[in-house]
């Protein structure tokens, strides 16, 4: 049964009860640690009633969806490890000091603390990854904030019955009741992001949406910080010498990435970069006939990306490669196989800004360009902030052109490829998952991997407190031993003493 | 020579110029961190004249200022510390993996890079150590930004000076040109804040103005993050133990750190709980007249202190312990000694919110309160936001109700003290000088200490990237010796494997 909006008179009662658990939840990592992967194995029990359902409501492939599944349940283990670990606390600890350079110095500790209730609106695209028990829930609760979930209207029924397993398994391994909580309707949760007891807000979705969220939390009596992950068109450059040295697999392997779960990734290579001359039509259109007909998520992205498509075929200096289907059914629902068509760096540099937008399906767009010395100038001047932006090159190459544009892409997008495609974004440590604007509301914080828990997390230094008082990391000799960074008495008389000479780095020359 | 106010029309040259210094600037830590040093000896030379400068335009005594110039000079020192150990970029390895839990892991390695050019709204209050080359300067340049300093109105001279001297520093000793630069005027700041080659903003200052700035930045075409640090009232509660013993050094402490620049600080204690009929007003008075007239930073803010003072001396309720002086000379300055009053806590309840406002000035109220068990509670409905809190107890002390108000203040602080006064903030590696709303904007960052580097920084990712094109401090063997964490093949089988009783933490009982 599709659940019902949520009533706005519950709304206050709600964000209580968020509250109320975060008291309990913020001071007991131990349990978070263990209600985490209890969440994790409930999900593993529930996977073929999850995905069945998941199916039905949002068109993905059972396989798909069974790995997404697995990538969430990982997700719940690897935040479980992280707060195990604890140095995600980046504790601090400066001793006393009679000789600190500016008079004495008191005894300082830092820890970060969690920041309070947060509110998730959930994504259409990742019905797992991105939703009830996806990266940002995981990680505002590894963090010890309680989270409420704003429900995506794309799949409302699995919404609800993942919140039921998963909030059920935190609360019978011990979590407090109402750690995590789901809400249902647009209204819910635009108030609930601006209810005062909530601290921070996420979401995964269009830029135009995450754009009026971000402007609610910051318009809001007291601010929140807001991490919206929106939209991203993550171009590709492929070098001359790539071309030369078996092209078939950068064919083969864009038409994959493009066409991947019909293409609604936030990662999808929107632009392909290539050498004039140099495209193969008929590797693309062959890659592109093994691809099936995909339903998309729903009636409306499908409508939206029917309007997206028209617009690019109809663009002057537009070839068409791969014309796609698409097509609705007596549901209404559409399905679509993938479009490629190429223009020219020319062409897109005086087309109107609206040919630059992301689109989000199954289309892409080849671009021929002159030299290479233009490359890193064109993603600068037409790639203001994306996710992520690829480069495929031989491997020994190393050109002036080809750093330029790896300096380009490291300052326009939070995570630069090579020689791979961009969608498949690993759940890890080293992981970044968030560039510039338009791609983020705020490229400080990253939706994967392990530094998704900074998001949700502040300062606070305990000065001259006794040992009782003190939180126990940060007390003496290390009762939790967790890494922390220690400056003795005396240090202050060293700070910038160095000479230059002496300094551990290298002078660098240019860009990197 | 006053400066006169920026021309409109030079903000672009100006802001190009910063975007300019910054390609430089970014990838240069060496040369960072040698002309940070720079930067604090050419301070050091200029002693004399700048502090000769400030006293005039501000009426700071020069003592004072002489200090707050040397904290300045080793705030810089600290942050060329900084920028040699590398510490600060959060350097994470994960090598490639063929077992990864969820398929093959790529080689992905992240470090943090500079956001771009910054714009700092100097204070008013700190004209050496929140000013031009103050804190919000030296973290900005040495994360790597290039500076935009808006210099504040109070002390325009002194802010022309201190540009020229620390630029020509810069320069001198090898940074690119314009890497800090200085605007005059409101118009100026706000438009540059607006400016889209500006990537981050800090302020210090009032309520009003930091809110004014942080809804510009919210509200730009590219939205980017705004550091403002607020407004603060730093309320102290004393338990009943404390007062059995020495009370003396509370009460002459208290009045110390109220009276202390002529109360112009952030961090200057407003309110001071005592149990009830603990309060030595003899011991309040015989401090007090010890402080001499002092001039305050300029008229309008001592005009602002005399309404907020005959506001809070019109209340019922309130009762003087001393009432202080204020004279305006010929010039229009303003002439102060400290004043203090006493109220209840049931009357600080059922008064207007607008008693519990900051007061910029020497005025501070003492609260008598009925006993500890309610003080948690006081300090969670009066007190949401500030810089810090202060305990006052014995060292022994281990009471439900201490604890409490720990936890309390612990989530509504930056910064917890205890038997000390938040004046003075240390520059150090464990400080936090950010609390919840609305002492700042944002509690993810600081202004003081080393962590202030964080507000200047994103992340970037790297996938499959061969070495010649890594950063340096990502390649292999790690040529720049720096701290790295680094996630080994195979890792992933053990995430979230520990069973509770392997875990390393013990499980914790209520508040910390």
């Amino acid at each position: 049964m599709i659940p019902q909006e949520t009533d706005l008179a519950n709304l206050y009662q709600i964000a209580l009860a968020a509250a109320e658990a975060f008291e309990q939840w913020k001071s007991q990592p131990t349990l978070r640690a263990l209600t985490l992967m209890a969440a994790a194995d409930a999900l593993d029990d529930a996977e073929n009633e999850l995905v069945s359902i998941a199916m039905q409501e949002t068109g993905l492939t059972e396989m798909r969806l069974r790995g997404e599944l697995k990538r969430t349940e990982v997700q719940l283990r690897l935040f479980a490890d992280v707060v195990r670990r604890a140095q995600y606390l980046d504790l601090r600890i400066d001793a006393a000091d009679p000789d600190f350079l500016l008079g004495a110095r008191p005894d300082l500790r830092r820890t970060l603390v969690p920041v309070g209730p947060v509110v998730n609106f959930s994504s259409s695209n990742f019905p797992f990854a991105f939703s009830v028990a996806g990266g940002d829930t995981a990680s505002a609760l590894a963090a010890g904030c309680s989270v409420i979930v704003k429900a995506h209207p794309g799949h409302p029924v699995l919404s609800s019955r993942t919140a039921q397993i998963v909030s059920g398994a935190l609360e019978s391994s011990g979590a407090p009741p109402h750690v995590l909580q789901i809400i249902f309707g647009q209204r819910a949760g635009i108030e609930m992001l601006q209810h005062s007891l909530v601290r921070a807000g996420t979401f995964t979705g269009s830029i135009r949406a995450g754009r009026l969220l971000a402007d609610i939390a910051a318009a809001r009596p007291r601010p929140i910080p807001f991490y919206g992950e929106l939209g991203s068109v993550n171009p590709q450059f492929v070098t001359r010498a790539r071309t030369h040295n078996d092209a078939e697999t950068v064919w083969s392997g864009y038409v994959a990435s493009v066409s991947s779960s019909a293409g609604q990734f936030c990662t999808k290579p929107g632009f392909l970069f290539v050498p004039k001359g140099s495209i193969v039509e008929q590797s693309i259109r062959d890659a592109a006939m093994k691809i099936e007909e995909h339903r998309m998520l729903n009636t409306k992205i499908a409508q939206s990306y029917r309007d997206r498509r028209d617009f690019v075929l109809s663009q002057s200096g537009v070839k068409i490669i791969v014309e796609g289907s698409l097509r609705f059914d007596e549901r209404g629902e559409g399905w679509v196989t993938p479009t490629f068509v190429s223009t020219s760096a020319d062409a897109l540099e005086t087309c109107g800004a609206e040919m630059l937008d992301e689109c989000f399906g199954p289309l892409s767009i080849v671009v021929e360009y002159d030299h290479e010395g233009q490359l890193a100038a064109l993603a600068r001047q037409l790639f203001p902030g994306n996710l992520t932006g690829g480069i495929h090159a031989a491997i020994e190459e190393s050109s002036p052109a080809l750093r330029a544009l790896v300096d380009e892409l490291s300052a326009s997008s939070g995570r630069v490829v090579f020689n791979d495609w961009p969608t498949g974004v690993a759940v890890t440590s080293a992981q970044q998952h968030g560039g510039p604007w338009p791609s983020t509301t705020s490229d400080a914080g990253t939706s994967v991997g392990t530094a998704a828990i900074g998001r949700f997390l502040r300062g606070v230094a305990y000065q001259n407190m006794p040992q009782h008082l003190l939180p126990e990391t940060l007390r003496d000799g290390n009762p939790w031993d967790v890494p922390r960074t220690c400056s003795p008495a005396g240090d202050s008389k060293h700070w910038g003493e160095a000479e230059v000479s002496e300094l551990q780095y290298e002078p660098r020359q240019g860009p990197k």
